[in-house]
């Protein structure tokens, strides 16, 4: 529990937004931290938890904030043309870094989102508040996405 | 003011949206860092500090996000329906478990806030960003909700 | 690297968003960081880089969440009358204090903007999401703003 010696350094990010430009963030800076030999634990919450339905995870709604005119088709084809992964695919090297995945269970309740909507192959345990908290406390990098 | 020993472990959250989604949020995560022996400071600022005045604590608007129909009546049904409390009853539990808030002055002069709206059993102090990062500098978990 | 003995406290800001409300936070936060005397490296991505560009700066929109009808002219007298500085500006003083700006190379890609959109001035490097973790895992202070 204690850090203070044996460093190893760990990121803890909160995932609240569903908007693929936030979680597609989250993931990003997920698989960067495990890239650098951090641990990584990211806390599915609200519409972030929401965005992980298996249903949803393909079509993400783009943040309000699209008045370059981005709409979702585009940014999809620029995403490609740039090489930059979909939330599935990071998701998927996220997995494959050894990050991990809490799903809020306050969260499942509230929004009613059942167990077998999620993809087991993502989730690593279901937890409250005080799970993130217990990752969080001994992180360099704490975020609120 | 140095942690590296006498280890008090401590959160420092920004809470600038005003939304009840985020709002609860905050609230939710410093109660957990609360019940954990964590100390834990919010700095209330811009739309969370508008959020705070007692005659808004009760009309918090969802944020932009409720895109599966959850109005706020709806969301305010489930939530009584599953346990999950008001922002109101958090902000009280939160106080009674010791934690401390800070009131934003920029904000209070910006958007016209008098110390009368607010509730002076919520409020531990108004203070400015220096506030924040006394308390943020010494804090193992930092958020920006 | 190991900031246990020798304390350069730090702090390390992901500037995603690009309303004038967000910005401003970031560099507020950031003001305050390095006049308690800590560094600051504010990394800009997604729609906080979009609002870096030269033509955009003086233009941010505000929020979704001016529900209490302030709109953007309105903010920007009532600022000038409490003597809030605005983003240009305290972007100037951000750099006067010796903050430190990334721009993510990610984005210029995606959101095709180029190098002279943006002030040289300002920024500091071009980088990945590994310049911000490289930064963030040595800060106390990490927000996702």
């Amino acid at each position: 529990m204690e850090n203070s010696d044996k460093k190893v350094r760990k990121a803890a990010i909160v995932v609240h937004s569903g908007t693929v430009d936030k979680v597609m963030s989250a993931l990003i800076i997920g698989n960067g931290a495990l890239a650098m030999g951090l641990e990584c634990t990211l806390f599915f919450t609200f519409w972030g938890l929401s965005a992980l339905r298996k249903e949803k995870l393909n079509s993400l709604p783009l943040s309000r904030m699209n008045f370059f005119g981005l709409g979702r088709i585009m940014m999809s084809k620029i995403m490609r043309k740039h090489n930059v992964a979909t939330p599935r695919r990071l998701l998927k090297d996220y997995k494959e870094l050894g990050g991990k995945i809490i799903a809020c269970e306050m969260t499942m309740s509230l929004m009613k989102i059942k167990e077998s909507q999620l993809d087991e192959s993502l989730i690593d345990s279901y937890g409250t508040v005080g799970s993130f908290v217990y990752e969080a406390k001994d992180a360099q990098i704490t975020l609120f996405i």
